[in-house]
């Protein structure tokens, strides 16, 4: 098997599954006051101390959350309900997550602010600096992007809130970029961070949201668990093998580095017409997407399938309905380049040789399919 | 080890742990187009099937959340939200997180009313009926109590309110009652019904609300997962152990009704100066909540674990700090019974020999706290 949909979501580490097993049989209520309770507790501790590391940060302020969505869902929400209120900003080409609650807010009246791309995926700080207002109440930018795997100049935003919004907090949605590249909420001034468990080989259905600010109001609320800020009892078998990915994860690896540049130099050097889409500067390794023009994406997915490749058109975290691309279309893509194109996403566990597997099988199916739609 | 703490949560199942480990394999995506995410959608679907056929619903009905927190939090916030929204009608004896919600609406401007509960813990049906009004949006009455196990007559509710609050929903909590008790969402006319995992042996972090109103406005948006009304990357870990969970519900086992008759019989008769709180008619046999006069729950508690027998003080869902009980205290209990309430709560798991057992360490040690606290 050759999986090339790690944005989409990771096979879960050998120390994430050992996690988790322990977590099945350390079956206590963290919240209940006896020995079993205590020892839950202690693994939920354990993996916040974990995420926290990564990111340089007090444990105190790192919250578990279901996902990366609710993560989201709570910093746009939250940080709305705050009373001085009126207007955000965010980009166009965030996850559907923080786009949706962004939607909520202008049906209630709420003003956001749409942040415009370069046809590399990045916003223009000057375009970004003009945005900003005294009530300005929330910026949301993302880290790296799930579909071009572009990254933003998030470490360059709160020094220009401070001089123009002085009350705006920052969230970044960090869920691509976690545990791959540096992510400084200290030195960056963000204010609320996303991150995810299932993109770095721990488990689906738990993330978490870093925050000093929990004067924000909490999505979910209840038995005060998570000093209050999100209630419910803690999915201790997602968070055990949460921190265990955590405490496995290696900042700027090379290796990713090194397979996407074979995989789009074998794109490049066998099949005619295709386009890359990516960022000269400021790009995730972990993420090539690429147009092969005149054919429509999802031929392409299923013909890889029996050469058991597996791949992604856009986003694959909206369902299985795939949408044109908002990403793309940001960019200035033409419908056929977005509707041509393919996200390789890459992990530590593919290999070079899996690299040219894959082009080969690309240069034989994508003449296949323009031969047969011609 | 003697767990009489299954209220808070269980030991998961040896088919919920093998379901669990089987979704450690199959890690697709379930919104993924390929084959691996087909796999795990497959999975979430007979799941959702298995958690349907212990409801008697429709398998499109069942939205999975992060737990019994989130679907309750949804179901009263998001009907809320309807148009002809002002009041609401839930009880005094309410979990946290349908409480904390109701709180939260009322801070905005709703008007909610909170029923009363007799000695036995029981909402009285003519009270219910008297605070029924044509703008009542929702009726959010819980079926289990989790601290007492008192019943509430939730299939008489929506007759009542057909006739004068026709456009109320009614909510059920269902969390105490789910796979031991009848729960018959359409017989009874429940419009939202909150359910949970791990007091079923799956594992913490799942929970589902079933409805067939996804006209209520979603608690987390994003990519559209779950017909758009629970977006985020399905927990398919969590999932799959709860499909497992229910598919192993047996409802009205008559193992736990004779386990808490032994261990109430027992008290009784070892252990003077004590009151038990239950219900004549409409009692859970899952549950038993003992006042041991003169002694502070905490202090028995601890006592036990030597034992290595574990009760739980009042409800172990809300965090390490035990705040006196607000279910005992709308039942009219004294503070020192309140003080003195610990919780017994059964499974499958134990025999009559761990309840003889419970009652002579109790005794033990119930006589011990007495005497030093003289």
């Amino acid at each position: 098997m050759i999986y090339l949909d790690n944005a989409a979501t990771t096979r879960p580490s050998a120390a994430a599954v050992r996690a988790a097993q322990r977590a099945m049989e350390q079956f206590g209520n963290p919240s209940s006051m006896h020995r079993l309770g205590l020892e839950a507790e202690k693994l939920v501790k354990q993996s916040r101390s974990a995420v926290a590391g990564v990111l340089g940060v007090d444990a105190a302020h790192i919250y578990f959350t279901s996902g990366g969505t609710e993560a989201n869902n709570t910093a746009v929400l939250g940080a709305a309900n705050l009373k001085h209120a009126r207007h955000a900003i965010t980009t166009k080409i965030e996850h559907a997550s923080v786009l949706a609650p962004f939607k909520l807010l202008e049906e209630q009246g709420f003003e956001v602010t749409y942040l415009d791309v370069n046809e590399n995926g990045q916003i223009s700080l000057e375009q970004f600096e003009a945005a900003l207002r005294p009530d300005t109440a929330l910026v949301s930018v993302m880290h790296v992007n799930n579909e071009t795997g572009a990254i933003q100049p998030v470490e360059q935003l709160k020094p220009m809130m401070k001089a123009k919004a002085p009350r705006a907090l920052l969230h970044v949605d960090g869920v691509q970029g976690f545990g791959k590249y540096p992510l400084k909420p200290r030195q960056w001034g963000i204010d609320l961070l996303t991150v995810s468990a299932h993109k770095i080989h721990g488990l689906k259905g738990t993330g978490a949201l870093y925050t000093d600010k929990t004067t924000i109001t909490p999505l979910i609320q209840g038995g005060g668990q998570q000093a209050g800020f999100r209630s419910g009892t803690e999915n201790v078998v997602g968070i055990a093998a949460f921190g265990a990915a955590a405490a496995e994860t290696a900042l700027e690896d090379h290796a990713a580095a090194a397979l996407r540049e074979r995989l789009k130099n074998g794109i490049l050097e066998h099949i005619q017409n295709v386009r890359i889409h990516e960022a000269a500067a400021g790009q995730s390794a972990y993420v090539l997407n690429v147009s092969f023009m005149g054919i429509k994406a999802e031929i392409l997915l299923h013909a890889l399938e029996p050469y058991r490749i597996y791949v992604s058109t856009g986003s694959a975290c909206s369902t299985h309905k795939p949408e044109p691309s908002h990403v793309l279309a940001a960019m200035g893509c033409s419908r056929e380049e977005i509707m041509g194109a393919v996200r390789f996403s890459f992990s530590e566990e593919l290999t070079i040789e899996d690299m040219d597997a894959t082009v080969s099988a690309l240069a034989k199916e994508v003449g296949q399919i323009r031969k047969y739609m011609r």
